[in-house]
């Protein structure tokens, strides 16, 4: 039986040790749904009930070293694996993938537009998938990206992706995912292509501006990838791809921006809504600045 | 066989498969230095010289979790490991560098302030370091910080580093090392904590307002540790608290828009420095947006 | 012969009467393309080499008002006649400019995206035309859509039109079109869709980010369509309508506020191009503020 | 008898075709307040009651272009018309006005604030008149104004019209005329000059800072003119007529973009008015977003 | 008997001659604290119970100016005297307060944090003292400040103060000391340092997210005296310094733009707190800006 | 002995005891234009040739308080005295400038627009006279102004007038006496209604853009005082009241914001202009960040 402590550490719960999930992140390149999202299963770090463990290669996201990074793994002896990658299509998450499966485990794709077309085949293997439809991809042309635009881009898209609530909706699947394995319950994994009704449902907003803000902020950062797949493999002049992927990322920004706006007018009415996780794992809620956060 | 071709396409360098140096990121807790550091070695996702591991406990920095990471990230074989965590001088961390450098391995220590009084200690070990004063601790606490005020305050905190410069050095430092590794020179890690003065001479601004602005959001982002370091440990009321940590967050939003209004700043007179790397992973410039990226 | 006047009115030129070109604007509905079109030819109101008639019939664009207001048009004499409406596709519009054309006049179509399905057809009877993609549907639902709300979406998205360049292309094609009748040249009509590229390269921007961002502004108004369209025809509940259309509106305040800074931009390097009509038609330009303007 | 039809489009009134107005707008010239009025009788384009013809001569409005438009529009066989034209003391409006009413037809003069001088002979001769004090005069001088300054100066003027509330004041009493030559009872022409406390009343806001923000805005742009008229007519320098004529349209923007923020504070509390059109031309409201729009 | 006069006038109180109190402020040097501090007494200058004299002496604090102006302001026979200066612990300001106690006159001392060294000192010799955290110092070297980036300085700090709650404040003390002097109670002079959270619990912020921002605010203008000072005194060369004071005052320019965000968020609520003084000196409140204020 | 270096410590000039010129500010009430005059004339505080003393009554300038305080100035023994003032007209300042005039001393009389009524009598007596026409009437109904808000207009409307020019000009003008005091020259005190253009050439912008936003902030602060002379005197209903003196504060904090860009506007060019005083109380100047200031 669970209860809540209260903020003088009243004691109320007894968290089971063996209760504790491992939950494994295999990350492939770079996307902003993945950012921070191991952090957000544990925004304090002091959640007792999951063991998290993230293996990455970097920028990469070859056969090889997807390869490589799914043995090391299953190493940890998971209880759930979260691929996240852009393109889940190409053969290195594809790869990866399929070595966790093979292991018996389950598995979440998270990844952006392009996944979209393995949707089928996804449901057919058995995995789960959160394809994230704003998460649009970066102008990597090397007239215009360098390391410091490169993540300028990555923390706009991040707010997007964040305020929007897709990564709200991530997290709640997750979460959702754990209570299953820990319950022993039969695991369903999420199934989702977060669109803009479906992220901005999941933001919970009280303000129906922030909202209708907040979708347009979707939508336009949704838009950025048309631009800079056109700038990086459409067209061949340097001078014209610059201008063009320098466009996106403009566009993310101003996306990122009106995302802020959302939040900010959330703020006016003290209406934001928080829902921080209790160390036993359970979500609390709140929306009022000066109240405490409690069971729904 | 590999060849690099510039955009023309005509054929420069071709890099010797014998020059990959394997770098390692041992990530544990998350600081916003440390949140795309792997990706700035490589924007593009096509250097051919470096391959990137990367291994992480998600939000727990505990001894058990980093030696656990430790010795997996041992087995990736790499020729240098970047440790980054939030306060160095904690077991987990120093368990960490401990168990790679018992490996013979060379370990750059990548931290904020409080590890400022490991630093003689770090030396003496012979542990490279780089601390990043504006790097700020987040408003932890339950009544306050939930999944997604904690992912918009790391995303604030990351645009101020960016920006300001700290992670141009951070990407510097380590692209140095690499390179040494790869002519087989004697390899001097960096020891070096980034405050403002240093953080804005890597940013090389143009116009000398953007580095005032940028020295600015630099300045505010460090003290915001002041008072979120109280609002967690000092305080007992919670709605103090709530205030207290509350106000920490806004100081860093405040301070990201700055920033922000740095970089605006270089664009209005076309002079935003850009220094991409180049596939053999030697670092390009260029200033004006519609000119090509040059080797200095 | 024709030379130019300087400010304190010095007779330069002497304006041939025989050389007033009447041009006529069929205005069918409410595009944010053809709202100050009129205007544009003449800004001063002291231009003595044109005549400008405009005809239209409010909101609506039935095949009746069409018929009537051509027929009306017709009465004026014009040499040219601009038929400006949303969707050129629609009978009316068609009903139109058939009108015109069988009267025997040069007939220049201007439209928004739904328009490109036509222009086969209007490039095979000859119909000049220049279809401007940015120039998205309003969110016309009864539940959002009030007086003043349809007044601001129409000033935002004409901002866009104006700052990124499309409404300067459009002047520049008919003041040629002018310039050939006056000259007594061949006439050959525009056939042009105004895509972000060709937008852009009309403003003639000085500071490549006022172009990027511009070029910005001009994609995230072109994607306001596939939300209002979805909004008012593809969803059923009210209540989704409202949000989406909502949403809409937002993306295109915002692309009109990214717009604006485009221009600011150009102004803090005093930079911003201007092409003053001369009071014989010609085209003046000047860049900084303090200079006057003189001819190419 | 006449009720309301609902969303889902269940039948409730029958519009009778004899009811159907038809008004006619005549444009001399360019003023702010006329620049959407027709669309603002029908914002969705869906109203059953009448029929808007509009005729105008671009930016001149000299005895010639007038008359002809007005024998024109008489052609359309209108029941009452606005004559909507800059500083209706000049001869060309007062001849347009005339020949109307010779017709027999009501005639509403909209104008801006020179207009005042002639409110007398206004009402004497019959005429109603809505002068629109903030409505000011554009920086016409040839070293500053081009087709694309013309259009932003003319949008921010609207913007200020529209949300401070002198555009809801406009169409409430056309509206009110329309309903009055409906009904067949007695036509009582307005006889209004819109000035600050007047605009904002029928701007309804919610907020009273909203309030005192538009009528703020309203103010500022109401005295821009003084600005613009001294740039225009009362200085000789061109260095000093430029600089003069370009802070009157500084002074605009900047009038704008407070009425944006008067009304962005609606939006923080949800509050925004809305009186949108019923296909019967009766007017709706609604101010919470989601919530359906209904006869007061 | 006391009772409030109504806004019609209808006379309900009468001021008694003989309770006008006279104030006497010494200025010495320039802190934001003292820039309108008498006029905040009488914001109207309606008020009947007190007689204000002021003596200062420029940008000036030595001994010499101060003894005189100390001298000067004992012929006033002021019943309290508050000393306003920078760093109180200075031989200027040290004399000025002793002179005026040596005369039998109750001293309120105003200053900013340097003022905190000499705390211990002031209760002994029964010195009353408010010292405010944030009046930070400004930055003071010739090849950055001029008369009006001193004047820009003091503007931010002042919002600063002001919106923070500060100089409420300090106006309450004074105006309870003033309060205590006419009833002829035992005057207790007030005690404190003002520190961020005195400073907002002053400000009666309705929204919490508006106290938030405030104390943010607070915050960052108090940090900007370390880089300051580290300019003015700690450094040599002087494009260091330049570069550093230029910071600290684009620092406390952001925190003056925080602390109007903060009030701007009061507005959107309509929930601006006032206190206006009437007339009798007796303090009003009121939250909605349309309703009078009223008596607590 | 006293000796100026320069910042390399270089010996420069040896100030001469007898030139100090013992200047006097006499305040009367309170106007944005006498804020911080004072301190500009002296903004680092280590100026040697002059010796300021400040003498004020608060926010009453009747005449009993204007005598006393003129009185006590005399006893100062300054060589020149400043009066300033709202409304210069009043008894209160008329009578203080009279009895400093009687003591033989020259007096600069400084005021608002009202001032302007009585520009001949003050030529007829021999006073100078700086009138500021932006130095707008604050909002004085109980209804709305309280301390904070009275403080929060000010420092709106110092900042307009710093930023555009005018208390450049003031201080000029000042320091102009000053020097002619010094050198026994004929002092011809200045006689100068600040308008627009006067204002904006004193700011001396570099960007023409900068100019034109700073002479548009101008006008609207000078405009100003006709609504809130009309809510304080024109008006009896206190809401009427209330809204109209609300929209002249929001009117004013807009202007604010507007001078704000201009000085933004020339950062981003790096050329702000900057005119220190040497400790001689001669005029330095520089405009670019990085560089000292040099005698012109």
């Amino acid at each position: 039986m669970l209860t809540v402590k209260d903020s003088e550490g009243n004691c109320v719960s007894e968290p089971d040790e063996s209760m504790v999930v491992k939950v494994g992140f295999l990350k492939l390149g770079c996307i902003g749904s993945a950012l921070l999202l191991e952090f957000m299963l544990d925004e304090r770090a002091e959640r007792e009930d999951i063991d998290v463990r993230v293996v990455g290669a970097g920028a990469k996201l070859g056969t090889e070293q997807a390869e490589e990074a799914a043995r090391i793994m299953l190493e940890f002896n998971p209880q759930i694996v979260i691929v996240t990658s852009p393109n889940a299509t190409l053969p290195g998450p594809k790869r990866a993938r399929e070595i966790i499966k093979a292991a018996g485990l389950p598995v979440l794709v998270v990844s952006d537009s392009p996944a979209k077309k393995s949707v089928q085949e996804l449901e057919q293997q058995g995995f789960g998938y959160i394809i994230v439809e704003a998460d649009s991809m970066i102008g990597a042309r090397r007239e215009f990206l360098d390391p410091l635009e490169m993540v300028l881009f990555n923390l706009d898209v991040t707010r997007v992706l964040a305020i929007t609530g897709a990564l709200n909706l991530l997290t709640a699947e997750i979460d959702r995912a754990i209570e299953s394995i820990k319950k022993g319950t039969q695991l369903s994994l999420p199934k989702i292509v977060v669109d803009r009704e479906r992220a901005i449902k999941a933001a919970s907003f009280s303000n129906p501006y922030s909202g209708t803000k907040a979708m347009a902020a979707y939508e336009t950062a949704r838009r950025v990838s048309d631009i800079s797949v056109e700038g990086c493999f459409a067209v061949k002049e340097w001078e014209r791809c610059t201008q063009i992927v320098s466009s996106a990322h403009e566009m993310m920004r101003q996306a990122a921006r009106l995302a802020d706006d959302a939040r900010e007018t959330e703020k006016t009415q003290d209406a934001v809504s928080r829902t921080p996780h209790y160390d036993d794992g359970s979500i609390l809620q709140k929306r009022r600045l000066m109240e405490k956060p409690a069971k729904p």
